[in-house]
């Protein structure tokens, strides 16, 4: 029988982050994670990062490739009614600016560093259970290679996503959900082109909600607002450069380069709330907890301040032998998580459009952007928000 | 035949509003108004003034009672998940405030105003109608006392409210309507107790929205959000006082003097924008172009604004021999308009309960107020529309 501090369920960016944190405090973890581990550092993922995020990976000696590679956006394009507006980021965060750097290298960048650190790492475990997490002696079990493992530990940290099983073993009873699925998806093209505009393009359209992304200035991520019901396969090249453009205002449609995508998918929008995040020795965080639509990029984001707080309870438990941090994890990530969630949904509900969007919703949608565009006020509040609310 | 330079239909305070300011200029009009002086100067309504509207009353010579009787409001409340918070509006909003003052007071100050100066008003006029408003020479009949009469003007100001004539007479093909009908209505009860609280308190409940409100120390008004399908008869007082109490933090809750009602409704809520505001020589102005539900009481301040903006462009008309006023009116007005539209929507949107608000969509309006509450950038942002966005 392995025994641990910490056993981590997850080796997505919230479980390698936590891991990183606690390993730099000298706190011994293993990840137990279900897939391999090429299969999770291919995922493709948003890609724009807080201040707050990049300052943690920073912080555990992570943030070598992502300060030459990744690129420091001070702001991005609201486009509607047929004009383009910028939101200056600094001018309006007090000086914060945003990172693009893809989750996948993200991801990449904490492998390497728990595999130079010699972290215990199990991929492919099958079968993974938690077990006692209401008692003193918590354990997870797993099957690899035909064989049943078991790890005890102090506590256990569920990072394995919305469908993980870590969220699932807690009983019904114990725990309130909170949901909302949206009436469409997002198409998104990966190309190797250059990026139509050198920042972000968020643009609101009759036709449906588009957007202009990027993961370096060669390679393009583009995405249109689609109905559930559509297949990818009936979503030709041609057929998707076409409708992007469609949406978006002449001058930034013309700068739009096609090509050939080497990554096409329908992604379905989602927001989720689990409370609390705490059953006894069992932690979740990021989206084994929480899911919010990709609109606004916060995802990643609120996964990186949930292990920031765990990670500090935890510290506070084995160094400081005090259980305040732990026994306050759940409430001060919810209070920042549900402030996210407000926000995701509402640049959603801005800037798409839904089956029941008659002509008043749209006006409203255009009368939102414009109030925007010329309020300092509501400018702010937006910035402060995409740059991401204070920990 | 009577001669005017412009007839103003309509003898709300929109319409009284327009000819105080036309008259100051020395313009001439006549006010035509279907029903009796009494019942226009009875009708309850609202009474939330911004302070580009007092200083427009106060410009005419209509400010004097106010100034004794209304009442600065610096704050307001906002009431959610059991705690209330007060809004500053001074502190954010660059020093403004609000008055409190009913709409009925504004009409009889405005009417007397109007008789003291001898300008001309026919009450209970039949069959109103517009002709000619497309040409040069537009007119405007009605029938008293069984005689037909005609006004010829060079323009018509139609201030005669959403039901009115005005908009009706325009063809449909000329204009574009924008509306949204709310499922819920206001309950009403005016009452001669004192209010809860010396500020107004919005509410966001479980059970629906609920507003406290005043016109005096010693009458005050209250809300609580009902189905439509509601009737005021089922309605006893003693009923809407547990009903109010029951949707109110406990404090303030504890507050509430019950009194027997003095008057008592149901108001629907509703959305409503027709564009342009200009057809040839008639001017569309207050209800008779747009409501907004009365969710943050732009309604009167809209009316307003509007008044403002025309009689500019009328007073350019006859004094500068410009008519670049009069061309911008139709756009100047709704600029601010759809802003006050966007404002009043997502007041009524943050505050009400809808027939499809799940827990998520609960938390999320608790999300939102919570958030206000912390943000001093979003606090500005309502503050400012609060008070009013600048003419």
């Amino acid at each position: 029988m392995m025994r641990t501090q910490v056993a981590i369920i997850g080796s997505g960016p919230a479980g390698l982050l936590l891991g990183a944190l606690l390993g730099k405090a000298g706190i011994d973890t293993v990840i137990v994670e279900a897939r391999s581990q090429a299969y999770v550092a291919a995922r493709i993922r948003a890609g724009v990062l807080e201040e707050g995020t990049t300052r943690l990976l920073q912080a555990v000696g992570c943030g070598a490739r992502m300060k030459v590679e990744g690129l420091v956006h001070e702001g991005f394009g609201l486009a509607f009614a047929g004009r383009q507006h910028r939101i200056d980021l600094p001018a309006h965060a007090g000086g914060r600016t945003v990172t693009v750097y893809g989750q996948t290298e993200v991801t990449r960048d904490l492998m390497a560093h728990r595999a130079a650190q010699g972290w215990a790492s199990v991929y492919e475990a099958a079968n993974v259970a938690l077990h006692d997490f209401g008692g003193e002696a918590p354990s997870v079990t797993y099957e690899k290679d035909g064989v049943t493992h078991t790890i005890a530990c102090d506590f256990i940290a569920g990072c394995d996503g919305y469908h993980g099983v870590s969220r699932a073993s807690v009983p019904d009873a114990a725990k309130a959900l909170y949901e909302r699925v949206y009436p469409f998806g997002w198409l998104g093209v990966l190309a190797d082109v250059p990026p139509a505009d050198h920042e972000l393009v968020y643009a609101n359209h009759p036709r449906g909600f588009a957007l202009c992304s990027m993961r370096s200035m060669t390679r393009s991520r583009y995405y249109v607002q689609v109905p559930t019901s559509d297949k990818v396969d009936a979503w030709s090249d041609d057929a998707f450069w076409d409708e992007l453009r469609r949406r978006l205002p002449e001058r930034i449609a013309d700068a739009v380069t096609p090509g050939p995508s080497i990554e096409k998918s329908i992604a379905p929008l989602r927001s989720f709330v689990c409370e609390p995040m705490r059953f006894g020795r069992l932690f979740l965080a990021g989206d084994a907890a929480h899911i919010v639509p990709p609109t606004g990029a916060k995802g990643l984001n609120l996964a990186a301040s949930d292990v920031h707080y765990l990670s500090q309870g935890l510290i506070e438990h084995y160094g400081e032998r005090s259980d305040s941090g732990v026994d306050a994890y759940s409430g001060r990530a919810l209070s920042r998580i549900w402030k996210a969630e407000r926000f995701s949904w509402w640049m959603t509900s801005t800037l798409h459009r839904f089956p029941d969007t008659d002509s008043f919703g749209q006006r409203m949608q255009e009368a939102e952007l414009d109030y925007l565009t010329q309020s300092a006020a509501a400018t702010s509040s937006l910035a402060e928000n995409y740059v991401g609310l204070p920990y």
